[in-house]
């Protein structure tokens, strides 16, 4: 229990205080946060104010990395530092602070640092090295499988032996609350056609996935060993890598996704670090093939149990969740996802960003896509209660993803929103 | 001609002047230079003891450029502002300079500023924010089709509508010098295997590349019109693109080529500037399909045309050219590849890195990679006048690539090496 009020089904618990970087009329260049119920702590001010000064292990030179623009430098710190950072936080907004001369009783730094989150502008936690996006929500993969190559041939030889990763665009990676336009692009009129057509997208769809940020990394030539793995995870946001379905199926072939991606990945503003999801691993799904040994965790239950849901918000005025499923639908924990993207040599870096791939279950109202809920388009998927349909995307429509682990309704360790709306296609530019 | 002796047959002749990033025993501090001849004029001193003043062009609050790490800030000043420095530099360079005070006849600045390549470091020129490598060599994507497909089926569908594109790995991007560990990875022993091993990589090879940098980007969800792309460019490397192929056979399937790229990707230290090479435009390889209106080009000789080779050093003493070829072996030019990339609304920002793709011949010893010369390995080349062969790179192996494009020999607009060693693989860490 906080002396500051939490409402009761906040996603940020006091066993949470995610970081995040927020910029607010006072001081709008963007600095570090940590949110706490429905309000923000402004780190850049409580550490400038000795907030920090009973924290013995923090190193003191370093203490710079609460008035940076991103996350990157405290990220980079590492994750004893992290632990050190948040518990010591937890400490100072419990009920029986031991330290309540730092901000319980300290009325001047209670009034200018703890913000109300509606008075806060949110910004992109880090600076994005690459961003990489994995393919380790099996359902999903098996779901498009079976719409592409029948059920016989769903999952291709390699999948259940590697993560499959390819590269995305840490360029078009945005914040939570930005809108995006909906894209024009070459695609094909009828499928079989051999000539594209430039039109813009109607086959605009949503992905639903985890993503991971990773603090510290390694040299060029040395991979992170699976066990190891851990080190390196700074923290988790939620995902919405937005795909244009037509422009991806004519474009893919041999070289992967490209213009359908390039458009924008939202992510959740807030940071939640690793240890606050460390009571909520669980074993993922089962893999029955014999896994080289790089890929071999001594850890079973490493991957993270994370509630999540899509709400579709359309220009009528429906709003309703269209998708209900878990984090447990990965294959692949993110250890072995590190360790996979490493194992030619591949250098991280801090701030570089690890998504999962599309997470879907196995029944109607679980999958993680349109693609796969509308069966390609073919069955479109009602929404709410007054005969609304969509088979995909319409201009107006707002995403939100929304995903938490809870002990109890007092402990939620949440996101907030991943939200994004789709805007009118413009005429192209000459 | 120079006041300054530069050697016949230079890469660095008065017509060219690119731009790195160098460190020297007095400055240890990477900072920017322009290469001229056997030597480099170091920017970051020249600028601070007024070398810049003549320049009325050049805008004044923004001289910190040249102290900087990066050559990102200057690109982003945009091309007029590149034209102007690098015309006036070469004027300061020029026998009969109208400039004799500033560089010519001060001895001092002289005996500081201008230091031989042979005493400085080379770094990389930009900060990567994003990679993407395109595929817009047609006879190599040709060369390897067959290979897979046989020649009927060699062009997938979309190849002549678009510029196939993927994104790359921006963080293993490394400056020519820098040895590379031969990687371990997931293999098929033999190839339909169901299992894979675990193994080094045993087709390790080359991929002869053109190198772009963006100088200044885009908004995201504004496309860059075609017309409009050679503003973006700011100047050209060279770069080997390493593949592991046998990962790549295994993993690439459905999202891409991942792991087997990204051991490293090596390119030339020197950027040349867009416009040293804007008198060497030729058109690129004929495209008989119709092109959707946002890649069609109103300048026909837009392909940069520079001479390309490849040469392999082996651990022997052996030192053999095994590839001449030529730039023009491209079906897109770069105003096409950044109007196709932004086409969805991808941004582009200053630093960004876009690649050509491997760049091959149609005849034997014009191809960009072992792949392609050795038919996947089942002709091995003869390197040198020893007998010694090669289907892919063996352990000690240097391979160099050099480009230059010239009017006369005094006038060679080239880049230097860009060259790397193979390293043997270490046992794998647990």
């Amino acid at each position: 229990m906080s002396w500051l009020t939490i409402p009761r089904g906040s996603h940020f618990s006091l066993a949470n205080l995610p970081f995040g970087i927020i910029s607010t009329k006072t001081n709008p260049s963007p600095h570090p946060a940590v949110a706490i119920g429905d309000n923000a702590l402004d780190l850049s001010l409580f550490a400038q104010k000795g907030g920090f000064d009973k924290l013995q292990a923090f190193p003191k030179d370093k203490i710079s990395v609460f008035s940076e623009p991103t996350l990157n430098s405290f990220a980079a710190l590492g994750r004893p530092v992290h632990r050190s950072v948040r518990q010591y936080l937890r400490q100072v907004f419990e009920a029986n602070t031991p330290f309540p001369e730092v901000l319980k009783d300290n009325e001047s730094l209670r009034q200018s640092a703890i913000i109300g989150l509606s008075e806060i502008e949110m910004h992109l936690p880090m600076a994005i090295g690459d961003y990489t996006d994995f393919y380790a929500g099996r359902n999903h993969a098996f779901n498009v499988g079976v719409l592409f190559r029948g059920a016989a041939n769903a999952l291709n030889p390699n999948y259940n032996h590697l993560p499959v990763g390819y590269h995305g665009r840490a360029s078009s990676v945005v914040v939570s609350g930005t809108p995006l336009r909906r894209p024009w692009g070459q695609v094909l009129a009828t499928p079989g056609d051999k000539t594209p057509v430039f039109r813009p997208s109607s086959r605009l769809d949503i992905e639903l996935e985890l993503g991971m940020f990773i603090c510290q990394g390694n040299t060029l030539g040395e991979p992170i060993p699976v066990n190891k793995g851990e080190n390196h995870i700074f923290g988790y946001v939620l995902v919405n890598d937005w795909s244009a379905r037509d422009v991806q199926a004519w474009e893919y072939v041999p070289l992967g996704p490209f213009n359908s991606k390039n458009l924008g990945t939202t992510i959740s503003p807030w940071v939640v670090l690793a240890d606050a999801l460390d009571h909520f691993k669980v074993k993922g799904l089962p893999n029955d093939v014999e896994l080289v040994e790089y890929l071999r965790e001594k850890r079973e239950d490493n991957v993270v149990d994370i509630h999540l849901e899509v709400t579709l918000k359309t220009p009528k005025g429906t709003e309703a969740v269209i998708t209900r499923t878990s984090s447990t639908n990965l294959l692949w924990s993110w250890p072995q996802m590190i360790a996979h993207h490493t194992i030619t040599g591949c250098n991280l870096r801090p701030g570089d960003f690890l998504a999962s791939g599309t997470i879907s279950g196995t029944e109607d109202g679980t999958q993680g896509s349109f693609l796969e809920q509308t069966r390609g388009g073919k069955a479109p998927l009602r929404i709410g209660s007054e005969g609304e349909e969509r088979k995909f995307l319409e201009d107006g429509d707002t995403v939100i993803i929304r995903g938490w682990s809870d002990m109890n309704e007092d402990e939620l360790v949440g996101f907030g929103d991943c939200a994004g709306q789709i805007l009118e296609a413009l005429p192209p530019r000459q």
